[in-house]
């Protein structure tokens, strides 16, 4: 059994983190961390976890953990485990940060979006973007794994086929993508009450939200050159799930001519074809966020707007588990060399 | 491998059974049976399903259907498998039936309160009510499994220990309930639309749902006469979730004394104790739908109004789970001599 | 034109007051109180009153505002206004008191169940309890208005006649009440965050919400002696209104007959015919709260039960119009010789 | 008084009509039509209505209505109106047509995108597009009106200023819009039951929704040329409010740089400084359509991105409001030479 901890459990993302590893059948729970909830029960946080999760919330204690854990989670703010990582951690657990800490290589980028400074820059090099679909070899090895962003997620593997393969210009890529509240978290913030978000959308963090450079940075490695793209994130009343519509100029043949259905359908199964959490649907069937909510699928498709010349690409997932937890989960297996997607066949729920 | 059939595999109920089953290591689903999409892919119906469910939707073939099916579930409207069911079928295949068709001893009540006639009586006597709570034995042997009400389900197992101790006076009984839309099926009515049931909260079938005669006689059977309830269901701006408020009399002590709190709980314990999916919460924590959403779980507790000498018992499950589709698998794996709870250990999704 | 104060008019009943008072014709807002937006433009508080309301944010300086306004609106939390409270204010301008502090005749009660010092005891006698329906007259020379409850409001007035004709047994009377969120108030508190109450239902307060005392006392003045009955609220995942269905024992007729269908709808004409908020619906056409949102309706009907010798009577209003601001703007026009639905005559907003 | 009739009571849109109309002092509604509920009490299917519409549901009978009306609006499906309009009917009454059937001047766009063919194009190049805040005069004149789309008001207003001026290049403008479900109508489909919009965001008309021709049309006349624009609805879980997030590349100035903040702001103002019902926001606060709910109000703002050389604009309305019945009061105000804004003050609901 791998012994799994996790710092900040009672976050959306750590809860679920609870949630799916309580059905992994190679895991066991040993530490739940919690600095809110020193003490308590934590089926008395989540109800939902009472005669399932026995344990009680404990407080972040790493030097501790590390001796006891084989694999450490942190669902924490952006900054906390930059501030206490330190080579010898990395030495005794593998680390898997659900945080951003250390998913931008370029530590300037980090600050400047972030608007916190980086404590251990050190480590930018060596942490692994965990996004197991497209780095799937460096993960196996890592000894840090940085868990993608929800949203990043989501952008990048709907947009990733035709940015790798050439048939979209980056740079005219604009995302509008679409979150359940869960995104933002269980603080209690007087824009998130349930009257404030119910019967409502609206946009925010226009032009500045911090996916933005996550994005440019992974999908400028498929585009192999720095790009710019335009990413705006809405708040949508329900609990969970993102979609992300990408609008971009498809790239004309050397015939002169646009790229069809079928030769952008061919560059989606050529990354995708044998990944058991992307599904490319089937033609004219577009991606709704309640047919992945609970599992851990992305689900995508496109449309060929040959009046514009461009291309609409649509991706769809549950942001509290392909997009944060599932993920996790997905990364440890790799790293510990069980089968990828175990504990993760969860089936969507509907409705 | 146990082999099932569907019969109503696109309603919502029959959705719930394909998604629990396709997650049970020893049940293979050989029959998807739906009227409106014959001929059709089922994932293309539940686009949820894309990827996990191969099949196909049939029509409703009985007599080849039970030639092949071990079990036959059926999630139909009223009247339907009564009008089809012959000794021929009950002796090649187990049934589950999800409909109410043989879950009322008397006839003359069904037909009073369903308004249809009940075309095969005859099979009334065998048909065991699967309340595995308190029928276990008795569906370990039948061929014919009445599968409780949603609501039926929520409402018994919320006062079953207390009106069998004789704690509480039945005829006082008052169950106010309030359910999530799902209930209501996937029939396209203008009621169920989307902006008719959002922002919105309504009581219907006052003083005559037909739920309440299933009540009564499972209730009557505990407290050892005959009973009448008032019951109350609404229809509440949800998918998925029951919850109960249900209020009664207590029945003093001989010593003239009301029931105190260590009693009532001490009913509940002598009942719940070892079940698995009921889950009597800790004091002065109450249930809420969404700690249960997608588990087989009831959660249950209660509280006493020493000021009026009534007792508050509160209960809660997920109508398309417990209340449906969970109970059917359960009912299942009794019938088949499978752990009870194989396949139905789903950890609620929160949030 | 009427010079109107507001204090507490950045939460959810205060600025439902303005909104509404936005429209009326013959008051003016000269006051727009608020600790937590000090000289900050209240439309940047509440941005759907950008362009409308010009005013900006003020501390509560009572001594000031009595000195400039003809009424005053407190929308506080429970114990503010009772501790500013003197004789000096009352003499300057009349007020009307959205909390509890002036709503129990006995200030032992009040002490007992919201748990703090009642500060000016002195004034409970001369406050008029502010339901217009009943106490019209007393209103009218009044003071201090108490300013009822939104679950008071609507669980006195779908039972009062009953009650008060007596036909049914208020000791058997109980109220099984659902509020959408914005009850809750705009305060930022975990609980009450889209995720937490989004798909979910819950009880709370069970048997120790404080609307109890006030139910009893207005309800026991109807009977005519003192009554206790059960009373539970629920949290309704929709921002607006309140539904309630209150159960009790019918009382029969002398000659041993339940009361009937048309006794009973004669005993709420005898009381509503002339009514402007109060709409007894046709028979078999039940309350739902969508159908009075916005609006200052107060929507009742009921059931007969002949099983159980029981009614049901239901009654649906909105929380923030009739249960909140509304209520209070009736009570102002009564106050100053208005016509009493000035203002008020909002047509409910559906869907 | 003006007599109004409506054919399409019913309808979501219909019913909203009646809502405001009944707030409008110079108005009397003299036909309420419907085909679906001939002779029932229209607040019999709008209880929202009741003791405040008295009128019973009538046949649609056009001959008789224009004899009797002074303004007919027709909130009916594509095709009817074109269908049965002649002259002779706009001789006796106006004519506002809240369908799409005289939108476009094109009758071969029309027929294309709508695939119905056109009945009565003659009548094409009189209807005049009432999107009043830029065709005011000619509204003022017109016999009939064609009130414009929900999602076009909504896209066209928000761009209009920048395209107009030359600001933007509107061959670049990429326009994903997210409605509430409202918009899709009262219908009874699978696909609009609370079950399947809850919890769900799903893009829809993708590449092929029928109000892109209306928007390049408009934004053509204001371009001085013809354009060709993307534009993507999405269906969100929610029952009003439509909100558009419209990017476009930046036209440089002649001096080589980017069009600044206050330039663009001085655009929005040039135009829609005097107008009642747009309220450009103050910097960075973004348009939610709750701020607009149940008013007539177009809320708008943007953001210059640098990093792209794009700007973002994002406006929101009511879509049953200013997307429909509300546009259609302000177009009938203005042919009656009534005050522009009778009956349209509403103010939005919050929360």
């Amino acid at each position: 059994m791998i012994k799994a901890g996790i710092i900040g459990a009672t976050g959306y993302a750590g809860a679920e983190l609870v949630r799916i590893l309580a059905g992994h059948k190679q895991v066991e729970i040993i530490w739940l961390g919690s600095r809110s909830y020193i003490d308590q029960a934590y089926a008395s946080v989540y109800q939902n976890m009472f005669k399932i999760i026995e344990g009680t919330c404990l407080d972040d204690n790493l030097d501790e953990l590390v001796s006891q854990a084989d694999v450490v989670f942190t669902a924490t703010p952006q900054g906390f485990l930059a501030s206490v990582m330190k080579e010898e951690y990395l030495r005794k657990a593998k680390f898997i940060d659900l945080s951003a800490d250390y998913r931008l290589k370029d530590v300037g980028i980090y600050e400047q979006w972030y608007r916190i400074e980086h404590k251990s820059p050190q480590f930018l090099d060596e942490a692994v973007y965990g996004l197991c679909e497209i780095n799937r070899e460096q993960v196996k090895g890592a000894r840090l794994v940085a868990n993608p962003g929800c949203y990043t997620t989501c952008s990048i593997l709907t947009a990733y086929p035709l940015v790798k393969e050439g048939l979209i210009d980056p740079d005219t890529l604009i995302i509008d993508a679409k979150s359940g509240t869960s995104g933002a978290g269980r603080g209690a913030k007087a824009n998130n009450l349930f009257c404030e978000v119910n019967e409502n959308i609206k946009a925010y963090g226009i032009a500045s939200h911090r996916h933005t450079p996550e994005i440019e940075e992974q999908l400028g490695y498929a585009a192999g050159h720095n790009i710019t793209v335009s990413f705006t994130p809405h708040l949508v009343p329900m609990n969970r799930g993102i979609l992300a519509a990408e609008y971009a100029a498809l790239v004309k043949n050397p015939d002169g001519s646009l790229p069809g259905e079928e030769q952008i359908r061919k560059a989606y199964q050529k990354y995708y074809e044998n990944e058991t959490f992307i599904r490319l649907l089937e033609p004219d069937v577009y991606p709704e966020t309640k047919w992945v909510e609970g599992s851990n699928f992305v689900d995508i498709n496109f449309k060929i707007d040959k009046r514009t010349g461009r291309i609409i690409m649509l991706g769809a997932l549950d942001n509290l588990v392909k997009g944060a937890a599932g993920a996790a989960v997905q990364n440890m297996n790799l790293l510990f060399g069980i089968k990828e997607t175990e504990g993760l066949e969860m089936v969507p729920l509907f409705p």
